[in-house]
């Protein structure tokens, strides 16, 4: 089902207003330029917008499709003064730069882990808790990109059926660690003798099972698809078994998934509710040739899902997702909680859930 | 642990044999070529050797390490006699030619899908099931180069602890479907514009949920990862949840394994049992870059085994395991049960366990 976007909502309140005064840390990131290119095809109403990068950036000029912009230099005396932040840039510079622009009255929607796992900041889906983030203080946590395609297949399915735990194993293409993972792979597919870089090993030609680094006996990938499905659907103790693994693919998250659920389960059930879920395509014909992959996800905003089958164990179901891990499981999913914020605000909810004027 | 070679027992045993009439069909294949090499390698006592492909490759003569040979043709009329064949040429071929060779008088070892369901042919992987050679009538069937590894890393735990159920999810290379399937790899990252042809979807710079046809709600593939392990490991009812997924790479079988069992296990308990299995290497220490991954399983004989960790579910193990399924999954698997039929014959057993002379 597609999400409506802000412009069709903006459209229907008839009022567009003059536009915000957004801020993106991390702009020239590969999911900084996918962040402006989604702002920009959403309408998203951005009034100013001020562009961050790391310090040998500073007063590089970029083309964007809101005009040439100069990338300024964050000043830690005089913080900007910004309605709404986009941060991408990694949780050191979250820890850092988080609540200074908050308390400058930014709402700050996070894309690192450094706020994720916080108790005062809500870690949103739109189209899962939409209700949780009315519990902001001024910064929201985007969830990782792994999380977000798993967490929006099983949300409906919890609901119909009640998720009683899952097995989950992830294929991250190399972009879920930016640029530079896209740049490493392609270097290696030229040159087998490369040096691995950017990741532990040769990822050309090779599968690597660790993203991330030591987290008790996990990965720090896998913990966050553990704690973070847990904190989104409310549910604490959710019993929760992962694998993280690298492949050599540019763009597109995929996860096979093994569910089981309280009461009895029917794939027709499953796929009825799956299809009912804003921004979930299902995408399922395997005799056809139909089923998620991540190149047909890429570039694309819903997270497909297919393969949905019946499966051993208590009231099991198997499925397969693929999602873009820069638009839905990133930019896109940032974008949306913004235009949440907004149309909360617009349908008159007030307090910390609204953008500061 | 490394297996004992069958010229080590030969030494032992100060006997090598005249050597062996032996046919390979499917000789040009990519299991085929890896089959001449590794019985080179490993010093086969093979006298006589006479090699079978398609018709098109009929009286073509190729370069092996014993000598240039020339491909045969299989006569219908007067089927080669032969004491030993190995069949490397897909599950029609299997049926119309398995037991014309072992009606001749040969031990024929195949390695399609064809046999393995067939309650008459044992299905062997040396190191797990060495008995059940015993049972063979003249076909023992190789099992699939994913299920080789899966049950290698499974049997020294269920022996350890008692395998209650698994859920195992796959990355296999695209040599799995054989030479072409390389080829289609190479060709598509070359020519971003090239059509699919082996795979049912582009392969390079993706990632495809779906290997087979459809076998009741699962793939062809996932099927065999069901039932195959259930037979070698004698547990007919075992539970078994499993995605069966390829991925762009050329050569290695990779399987992400989270297993219950009945008693209660401990991660130490179960390196110790993996590392004194034969044809297993432990590779377990992440934070220094060490597990196993399908580069590095690439041309060695042994099933990688690594990321043993605790899980959730009843007695809960994860590990990670990597594997060359052109070796130890195909070719290698099927010249060890070779040996093991020479080693028993020399070792006085007698009947249908022995390659008739």
């Amino acid at each position: 089902m597609k999400d409506q976007s802000l412009f069709q909502f903006m459209d229907e309140v008839g009022e567009t207003g003059p536009g915000y005064r957004v801020g993106i840390v991390g702009a020239t990131g590969i999911i900084g330029k996918t962040l402006i290119g989604i702002l920009h095809q959403r309408r998203f109403p951005v009034g100013d917008l001020h562009l961050y990068a790391s310090p040998e950036s500073e007063g590089r000029w970029i083309d964007t499709p809101f005009g040439q912009k100069c990338i300024e230099r964050l000043n830690k005396a005089r913080p900007p003064h910004l309605q709404l932040v986009f941060m991408a840039a990694g949780a050191a510079v979250a820890r850092e730069w988080g609540w200074r622009f908050a308390h400058r009255g930014a709402v700050v929607i996070d894309k690192s882990s450094y706020f994720r796992d916080k108790s005062y900041a809500p870690l949103v889906i739109p189209e899962v808790n939409p209700e949780s983030i009315r519990e902001h203080r001024g910064i929201i946590a985007n969830p990782n990109c792994t999380t977000i395609p798993l967490v929006a297949a099983l949300k409906p399915l919890h609901e119909a059926f009640g998720l009683a735990g899952f097995t989950a194993v992830s294929f991250q293409s190399v972009s879920g660690s930016g640029g530079n993972g896209m740049l490493t792979l392609a270097r290696e597919l030229e040159d087998i003798n490369a040096e691995a870089t950017t990741f532990p090993h040769r990822i050309a030609h090779n599968v690597i099972p660790w993203i991330g680094s030591p987290a008790g006996g996990h990965s720090s990938e896998e913990k966050k698809m553990i704690n973070e499905p847990r904190k989104i659907l409310r549910l604490p103790r959710l019993p929760i078994r992962v694998t993280a693994v690298r492949v050599p693919i540019m763009i597109g998250h995929s996860l096979a998934l093994h569910a089981s659920f309280r009461k009895p389960v029917s794939v027709e059930k499953a796929r009825k509710a799956l299809e009912s879920m804003p921004g979930v395509t299902v995408k399922d014909d395997p005799a056809d040739g139909l089923y998620p992959t991540p190149l047909a996800a890429a570039g694309r905003d819903e997270v497909l899902v297919g393969r949905i089958r019946r499966d051993r164990g208590w009231h099991g179901l198997a499925l397969w997702i693929s999602a873009d891990n820069l638009r839905k499981g990133a930019a896109l999913n940032a974008v949306q909680i913004a235009e949440m914020l907004i149309t909360n605000q617009a349908a008159g909810d007030s307090g910390v859930n609204t953008i500061p004027g």
